[in-house]
């Protein structure tokens, strides 16, 4: 069977992708790859791609040289999460409440981790999460 | 500033967690660790937890014994993409078309890689791609 190696895109919706782009580039500190009317692409730590697409502009399909990008949309508080070091949960913590992004919760995981959850601007549940909460992580 | 390492998790809402279960572990080869009435989570190659939740589930908030989760929810056809080999492309689009999954768009990038579109039993647009597509990919 041939195999996968991981997740490398995952999407958001937003109202305001300047809005949007500063603060998972501003606050998370992603890498702006690509910056247009259509998205913004960000590097996740140079391992995966997080893709803010205008709320909506991709329910057409996109023609591009090398083919068709068919029609996606998406509504919602969506959920993701990035994962931390242990180490790091505390600055996380910091460096949110000193960027005026409020910690809606916390939780502390059976296997030992624990979890930071917030908002970003489009209500989207963001979670910043220490090893210690999946068997796999 | 304290560092992200990369995507942790990335979430679905489904009509049915049965059926979206056997899609993903079945067809792209999934590991299930957890599963109940109100979600799945499936092992994505061991690196990331891909969650399934039952539609409608996720609106109120979920009392654990180490914190609570807060409310999130989703719908529309959702985008997210899973890296694999250029050697496994063809592999790949031999497999879904055995599923009986309809491959909708093949994409080349201009960096050499391509990705095959298709759907989930829920309409997202699940895409996967090869190395050449991004900067970091």
């Amino acid at each position: 069977m041939p195999t996968i190696h991981g997740v490398l895109e995952t999407a958001l919706h937003v109202a305001d992708l300047d809005r949007a782009e500063r603060f998972y580039a501003d606050v998370l500190g992603f890498a702006v790859m690509v910056a247009d009317g259509r998205l913004r692409a960000l590097s996740v730590a140079g391992r995966q791609v997080l893709l803010l697409f205008q709320q909506g502009g991709t329910a057409q399909p996109v023609t591009l040289p090398g083919g068709v990008i068919p029609p996606h949309d998406g509504q919602g508080r969506l959920h993701l999460a990035f994962a931390i070091d242990a180490a790091d949960w505390e600055p996380w913590r910091e460096r949110l409440t000193a960027a005026g992004v409020a910690v809606e919760s916390v939780v502390h995981w059976d296997r030992g981790g624990r979890s930071l959850y917030f908002r970003d601007p489009d209500q989207h549940l963001v979670e910043l999460v220490t090893p210690g909460c999946w068997p796999i992580y």
